[in-house]
Order: C-alpha cells, then structure tokens, then sequence
C-alpha cells in the first residue's frame, strides 16, 4: 500500500479535474466551482447527512444515484443551497443539467454538491459562466486545483491517494475533502469526494463506503453540530482493468483497508482543521463491553466543550474527561475507568479506578502542549475499543464564527 | 405573589444561614463553606444529576433523605469531592456528622453538596475548622452571604424570594442557586437550596419539585455538558402553619405555581451568567405535535455552538437555527418552519417555510446587539410549545476553561 498525501482525485487511471473562481465566493482569488469528470462512466455511490434539513444538492445527488453510476461531480463552495425552496431544487437540478450538457452526458449521470452559507439563494447565473472554463481546464493533475475550489473556512487543501494491488494489478485510490465547523459524527458538514479505477460490483462498492465511513467520518467532530449538506460520495470507473471484485474474497479486503486507511486519514485532517483549532484530540476506548458503547464514549469526550478548552489550555482536567463519559448514553462502572494523557512520545496515567492518582503535573503539561494530543481511557470490562477525533475549542473557533456571514 | 430577589433562603420562617471562608479555595476574600438550619425538622426531598459519575456529596444526600426530612445543609465550593473514591464518601459522611454533631442534630439530618474541580482530594480539615465559625454566624438574613460561599465561576450569587397565600396565610419560597459553565439540560453543574415555610405532604412536595425542575433547570444549557454533582433539594419546615398541602387542590397549584416562577427565575439568571456570556438567549418553539418534541428542538438550538458564536457576533444566521432543528432527535417538517429574532420590544421574520425571507439586516442586528436575545420558532404542526435557555459562546468561555484549575 502506497500512500501520496499529494495527490488526490486525479490519481486514478481516467479522472480529470479542475477548480476555477466564477464568483460565488466575493474575492476573485478564491476558488469556488470544482468539477471531477471521469473518462468512461463509474459505478458509484453515496452516504449523506441525517440532518433533517438537507440541501437541494444532497436531493439531486441521492436521485441521481439512483442508476448506481454516474461520470462527473460539479461543486460549488461559497453558498450552501440549502433553505432555499423550490428555487434552490431547480438551481442544484440546473447545475447538473449545464454540466452534462456541457460534457455531453446525461445530466443524471452528473452529481451536484455545494457548501457555504445557508440559505441564501445561489447565484447560478455565476456558475453558468463558469462551467464551460471549468471544463475547458479539466486535466489529469486538476486534483489539486479542485481541492482548493471545495474548501471555505479550511485553511489547507485536504487530498490523499493510496496505490495498492488486486492480484498483482495496481490500483489506485483518490479522494479529496473538506471540513472545518459543524463537523460532527454522523456525516456533517463535510463533503468527500473519493475516485478509484477500481472494478468492482456496485453493490460491495456502497457496502465498503458505508463501513468505511462509519469508522473515519462518522467519528470526528469539531463543534458538536452536524450539518445539512454534506456526503461522500465514491466513482469506481473499472479502468484498472482488476479482476472484478463481486464477492467479500480478501480482494474486497485489500480495498476496504486502503479505503479505511484513506477515509481515516482525511477524517483527522478534518478534525484537525476544525475552526480554529491548534491541536488535533483522539480519544481512544478499550476495554469495553461492545464497539458502539465505546464509541459512543468516545465521541462524548470529543464533543465535550469543557474537554476541548482544557486540551486548548493543556491543562490536564481529567475530571472533564470522567465527566464526558459519566453524560453518555451508555452503561458503564465509573470505578473500573482508567484515563491517560498520550503524544507520539510519552503518556502519563492521571486516573485509575475512576478516581485521583498522583502525577507530575509538569510532565502531562509537557504532553498536552504538544499538537497532537491523544486521551486512552480503559473500562476494564471487556475486549472492544472505538476511536474518535476531534480538536480543541480555541478563541479563534469563536471570532470565526461570530460573524460567519459578513 | 409578590418576588423579591434581595432575599434568599432566609426568607421563610426559621431559616437560619451563614457563608464564611474556611480555607478550600485559594483567596481568604472567596467564602467557600455555606450552612442553611431549619429551627425544627423539615420535610425534605431532592432532584439530582443523571450523570454516571456522580460525586461522593450527593450520594450521601440522597442516602440521607431516604426519611424524607432534613433539617440543615452544609455547602462547600472550590473542590467538587468528586473521582475521589472511598476517601471522598468518608469525607462526605465526615461533613453531615461533624455539622449535625455541632448543631446538635443527627448527622442523617444533615445534607451534603460541593461544587468545584473534579478529582483533587477534598480539604477536610478546613471544613471542620471552618463549621464551629459558620454556625456561631447562623442567623436570619444569612441569605446572602451563604449564597456568596456556593458560587464558583459565576459572576454573581443568585437569590430570590416569593411570598404568596394559601387559604389566607402567607407562605415564603426562598432560594439560592449557583451554575455557570457545564450547565445542561437534566441537572448539570448546578446547585439550588430551596427553602420554605409552607406546610405540605412530603409525597406531593417531591412531586411539584420534579415537575417544577423539568421545565426551569432542564431547560439550560451553557455548554452541553452534564456534571456530576448537582442537585436541587427543598426543605419544608411548616412554620407558615397554613392548612397542609396533601392533595392536588388549587393550594397545591398555587404553591407549584410560586415554585415555578423561583425555579425559572433562577435558571435564566444561571443561563445568562454562563462562563463568559454577554447575552441571554431564550428560545422558544411553538406549534409543535408535543410538548417533548418541542423541549428536544429548544435544548437543540440553545446547545448549538454554531447558533451561539452567531449570536455573541449579532450575526442573524438563522441557516444554523433550522441546521440545530435538523439534527435534533425529533421528527418534524422542515417546510413548514417560520423563524423570528426578537427582543423585549422587538422582532423580525427572518425565515418562513423553511426558506429564506427578504429581511432588514440593520435591524436583526439591532435587535441582536441586545442583552436579552430571543428566537421564537413556529413549526406549524400543532398546539405544543417549550421554552429553553442558554447563553452566547464567546472569547472568554475559552478563555475560564482553557485553564480552570490553576
């Protein structure tokens, strides 16, 4: 398995891509339209919010799914589309309608997604003008370029690419993202768009992202808000030319752990690019009775504000961390609980039996400052573990969201 | 019924209080240590965190109130005994039977509570050189100065007293209350000591003052964190000599009704001194299919840091009012919401059925730019509607927690 964080959804045999400014965003250095085209058509699927409200986008996309393929993706940033009424359906429906039409492909075989603002509604006449540019600009190494169109308040491009092999064919896996605010479990706010040459059955295709993004999107949040736009969605378009994988053989397996592996790494990228965040937070859970317990733990730490600004603060409060877990909703023994502090280097114990045990304060604060902070808590009552992601709550996370709009 | 916020748990008759420091917090100008003595025995019950985890304190409160009478209660602030093992009950026993011993009255007459850090050994000795000192102070307008002791990060105490008839005798209501920081709906990091002269049956004062909790205290969130210590208790000496309270008669409707108005008063003045709140936001969703559904939709928007940032900035970004609806636990049609931003003289449309409206930004900012902030949410549904409060999210939320225990 061979990793690229520097390449993304380009990277496969048969993708183009672009990202042009055509003026949703106000500053013209701001890219804001991205389209990904495929050169033949790809099997393809789709995970959404569960928001309640959901984006135009996000309903053209799911009909468009519909067939189990499609050939390009068009996305705008800048305005979400979404409280936007009838108006807001019939623009996302024309976005994908110029697009095709402008590919020459069926309109349905174009997927539509937006992020920004809500509701305000969109200006389609700017994305009209800028289909045909971006088009004109779509190229095997656009991946970046279409990286930098999807983003907002992001302050770094989020792309990865993985190589690995299927019976001793290469392929290849892309995927670009972006995150940052109201990123949450449970697919919010965020939109991923992952591209392979892979050949595989439609099927096994939507059953792998599922997995997948159970395990990597679905446990990062920023700031406890899930949102009503955003998705993954995946185009598998076959050009590898792999023996076709239509069963759960370890062939599937190989794709699945590469997906894994891609799909986790952006989830941290997002997590840590979380509004104003100085430091990525995982929090790790074993010992515990089954997997959705301890992830249900484990996201309760990572969205508890009180956690975030101590982390923030490096301040080792691990009666936070007792605390997050003790409001989950979740049976537990608070008795049993072991709590630690953990950087790439050291770690130190701060509770064992859900209760106070002596520590050098100067060496957790050491750990803490560092920008990668992990909190391992242990229940001491079974086998099973789950991790989740997210960032500490810093002064910037609220001067960025102060004033979102203006 | 006539208010009076000047005065607290003193209010009724033979109530006596004191708050003194004794030593648990740092700076001898904090009072830290809190007694309330009842002249006769009271008939008492409590309504306590859900937290898992839950502190040595109020264990041993519940353990005492299993007779259903009470007669004082000792507060200390500064240290929560909490994560703090068979050493923090000893020391919790320790605090009811070396009060109850000084007053002369049996230690399971005697009701524990402390608020502060988590997990840090709790300073016994102070407290029990500290109890001689607080109960030689003991007297009828002690209100005050007890209610200064239970405070922690809030800004100011908070008391309030009503009087109100029951068959022509006045009765008296008082109360103390402490929060900021951790406050959330079901009980979080919130003290309140309700005392009153009222004579009623222990069943149905228990009865009224869970009713009474569900739609004040479990009504605000400062920053969706549940805590493990916080209770409310009322005691009820009877000294008002009214005719007593045992059946669901218009004197028990008069008395919850007084109960309710002490209870909400206190949890809006918790709500709007959370950590670092410039603003009180009070959200209230209407034309709801039930009462439930609309408390889950009020607690989602106050919760929402997104809603909260928006609002510390005057920023009417009602996209992440209808984004908090979506992801809130709850069925309901988000074609069918109308939202407005309001003040006490004020109020702007600013979404209908789920879209956008046209609407005048100058003046949603003026109305935003007030102290007291209120988004009234109609989801034309049906005839059921609650009330929920929290406060903004600002520079200076971070700022308290990003290093509470040094």
């Amino acid at each position: 398995m061979k990793i690229n964080i520097n390449k993304g959804v380009t990277a496969p045999k048969g993708f183009k891509a672009a990202g042009i400014h055509c003026g949703i965003k106000k500053s013209s250095l701001k890219k804001d339209l991205a389209i990904i085209y495929s050169d033949v058509t790809a099997t393809a699927c789709g995970v959404y919010t569960k928001n309640k409200v959901k984006g135009a986008p996000l309903l053209i996309t799911k009909e468009h799914l519909n067939n189990k393929c499609a050939q390009a993706i068009i996305i705008n940033s800048g305005n979400a589309n979404t409280c936007t009424g009838d108006d807001g359906l019939e623009k996302a429906k024309k976005m994908a309608s110029l697009c095709g039409k402008a590919l020459n492909i069926k309109a349905d075989d174009v997927l539509v997604a937006s992020t920004g603002v809500i509701g305000v509604p969109l200006n389609i006449d700017a994305i009209k003008d800028g289909i045909p540019i971006a088009i004109a600009q779509l190229n095997s190494y656009g991946g970046h370029s279409a990286a930098e169109a999807i983003i907002t308040t992001d302050t770094a491009t989020k792309e990865i690419s993985i190589e690995f092999q299927i019976n001793g064919t290469p392929v290849v896996i892309g995927a670009m993202a972006k995150g940052s605010g109201m990123i949450h479990p449970n697919m919010a706010t965020m939109l991923s768009f992952i591209t392979t040459d892979l050949n595989i059955d439609a099927k096994l295709l939507k059953e792998a992202l599922k997995s997948s993004v159970d395990i990597s999107y679905n446990r990062v949040s920023v700031d406890g808000d899930s949102s009503t736009n955003d998705m993954v969605v995946i185009l598998a378009n076959g050009l590898a030319n792999n023996d076709n994988i239509n069963e759960k053989d370890h062939n599937y397996y190989t794709f699945l752990e590469a997906l894994n592996t891609l799909n986790i790494h952006l989830a941290k990228e997002i997590a840590k690019d979380g509004e104003g965040a100085t430091k990525l937070i995982e929090c790790n859970v074993s010992g515990c009775k089954n997997e959705k317990s301890a992830e249900i733990l484990a996201k309760s730490v990572i969205n508890s504000s009180l956690v975030k600004t101590a982390i923030f603060g490096s301040d080792a409060n691990w009666g936070r961390v007792l605390c997050a877990l003790g409001y989950a909703n979740t049976e537990f023994n608070p008795n049993l609980v072991t709590v630690e502090f953990a950087c790439e280097t050291d770690s130190i114990l701060v509770c064992a039996n859900g209760c106070y045990v002596e520590f050098d304060e100067g060496k957790a604060k050491e750990i803490l400052l560092k920008d990668d902070v992990k909190i391992n808590i242990n229940l001491h009552s079974g086998k099973a573990s789950a991790t989740a992601w997210g960032c500490d709550l810093t002064y910037d996370y609220v001067k960025i969201n102060g004033d979102y709009r203006s």
